[in-house]
């Protein structure tokens, strides 16, 4: 289902294509986050022209609204939202382990108050497995305890060797039951161990054992600083084997992203272009733009030429600062257009590089120049 | 400049064509508000594309956010906002004469306080035919006083007069004048009069001895009944000389349009369709749905296969549901899209059937089942 196309000499970089029965994902890849059903501010028709693989939608939130009985009616997540290209759920684990005070771990699952009206649920790992069955996501991840940051070695160590118990649950679970809408689901484990790289190194191969089509890095993002969470990836990829996909979930910026391809990583989501967009900021070949900045009050300049998208090379940022400024629906439109494009670009942009063997080259000149940039924020 | 093609013979309905330096406009003709450089959720290339030949933009808004010296210096607002066909500025009367307690009127125009920070401002017929140079509208409006509904026979007969004293200035203001971006604008007059048959009548015929390229029906949609509104367009159209565009601002529902049509009216704007979407109200064929209604919480349905957008064809009403339900952008963005193809549609589809010679019978046809529909609001 994996096919490594080429790594680089003078780093980890991987070039690969994971090929789903809703099309074939180039990596590198960034994956839009598409939480409710909906990536926020894009319409499905621009998520395809500005070149999103494959997206993102949260099994904690769509089993809590529409539900599974409107998903199954509807006849699954993609008919649903009438998006034809591939689409990944989060378990629901991270969503749920953030509600603190309205959750319950044990050893079956976790008991949570809903965050929209406060009724009474519970996952287990069969159950996650279950939704996401009934949503129809082409690829399914394992529900597991993000570990909170800061996490004493004891914890992280319990909660590991729990989250290591549920992915054996869960897999058990995805082999007993079938897809329901005529399409191939993968599962994907998840790693965990907070920042002590040998738990990392112990989760990861406890789930390679269980010889999964994927494999995620989580709990990363939660609060360490960069350095740790480029440690704790390199010690992940390091025993995750080459010819399985790799996903880092729920991170981040344009620059950990090429960290942590250099590292070996394939596969990416985060809220940051898009809500970052929202609060008017821009990322941009050039660094990163805020828009409320009064120095874009007169400024003619296009958000970004060297990206193909209608928002990046046609509205001035004079524009964009008074939609802004305005509250106009159409300014969080145009911004999250512009920054999802931006995100994978870059991708696509590393992976080009990848194979012509120029990554690190090219890394070290895009970084330099995005440092540099009329960042302002 | 204005060519009129058809006239329906069982009512005034008529077709014509408006020649403008941004193109023609063929009537009649619907133009979504963009009071402030945006048609609210609507990207300008979807515009485009869903066939808005012209629309509007707000004098009042536009001079206090961004400003003159940012539209100047911008190029003005065809450019500010990258939109290449006709835009018509309403003079700005009609909001700043809504500020009620903030606002003192005198002959020589009329002093308000800014909704957004309170500061000072003066309005006169002078000033705002040089803030619409500024901002570059292919149609200009003059500075008129919205009479407020209800009102007496003497208050009505006052305003008017004074109205009227402004349009006259304004006429002279835009003979003095010259266009800034190289595109040859027009002046329209506005016909105030309140629901006084005889003071409307007077009025009108008093613009038209300015001989102004367009007339419009202003203090319409302010409170009447449907019934005193079409006595008041009936009483003002048959007085507008025929060779001129008729147009009747700020109303209304599809019904009040084709109503008006009938009463020979050319040109409408409201800010219904784009308002109701984003309270979940869509106008289709077959009626008003409104999609918090539980009763569409399964539907498979479309909001309407004869509209032809991209919102119209493609997404369930069980989805568009759960983008309302769930806050999400993407639901104004898509029922905003439907709601001004669909007002769009209506006035395309209403002058091809006046040039064959079908309006009444189409009309009629429409409007049962439009009433009949599965309307629910």
């Amino acid at each position: 289902m994996f096919t490594l196309e080429a790594s680089d000499d003078e780093s980890q970089a991987r070039a690969g294509t994971l090929q789903t029965d809703r099309g074939a994902i180039q990596t590198p890849v960034f994956m839009p986050v598409g939480t409710q059903a909906t990536v926020k501010a894009l319409q499905q028709r621009e998520l395809l022209d500005i070149g999103a693989q494959i997206i993102l939608g949260n099994t904690y939130h769509l089993y809590l609204r529409p539900g599974e009985e409107v998903l199954a009616q509807l006849g699954g997540l993609h008919r649903f939202m009438n998006w034809p290209r591939p689409i990944l759920t989060d378990s629901g684990g991270f969503q749920v382990f953030s509600l603190q005070d309205l959750r319950t771990i044990s050893e079956e699952g976790v008991a949570f108050a809903s965050h929209l009206d406060g009724s009474r649920h519970f996952f287990s790992p069969e159950s996650v497995v279950a939704i996401q069955r009934c949503i129809g996501s082409d690829i399914m991840m394992v529900l597991d305890e993000c570990t909170p940051y800061p996490a004493s070695r004891d914890y992280a160590r319990e909660s590991m060797e729990r989250t290591a118990r549920w992915a054996a649950r869960s897999r058990q679970a995805f082999a007993e039951t079938a897809e329901r809408y005529g399409h191939r689901q993968l599962l994907f484990g998840i790693g965990q161990g907070s920042t002590y790289a040998d738990l990392r190194r112990e989760h990861m191969q406890r789930l390679v054992e269980l010889d999964l089509p994927g494999y995620a890095i989580g709990g990363l993002s939660v609060g360490e600083s960069s350095d740790e969470m480029y440690e704790i990836v390199q010690a992940s990829t390091g025993v995750m084997p080459s010819d399985k996909p790799r996903y880092l979930m729920g991170v981040g910026t344009p620059l950990n992203l090429l960290e942590a391809i250099a590292r070996g990583v394939d596969m990416f989501d985060c809220v940051m272009p898009t809500r970052n967009a929202r609060n008017g900021q821009l990322f941009t070949t050039r660094g990163k733009i805020n828009l409320r900045n009064q120095k874009y009050r007169f400024s003619d300049n296009v958000i970004d030429p060297e990206i193909d998208s209608y928002a990046s090379r046609n509205f001035s940022l004079a524009y964009l600062r008074h939609l802004f400024k305005s509250k106009e629906i159409l300014a969080l439109q145009l911004a999250t257009q512009h920054n999802v494009a931006f995100y994978l670009w870059l991708m696509r942009t590393a992976r080009t590089k990848i194979l012509a063997g120029e990554f690190r080259q090219w890394m070290r000149f895009f970084c330099e120049k995005y440092r540099a940039g009329d960042s302002d924020s």
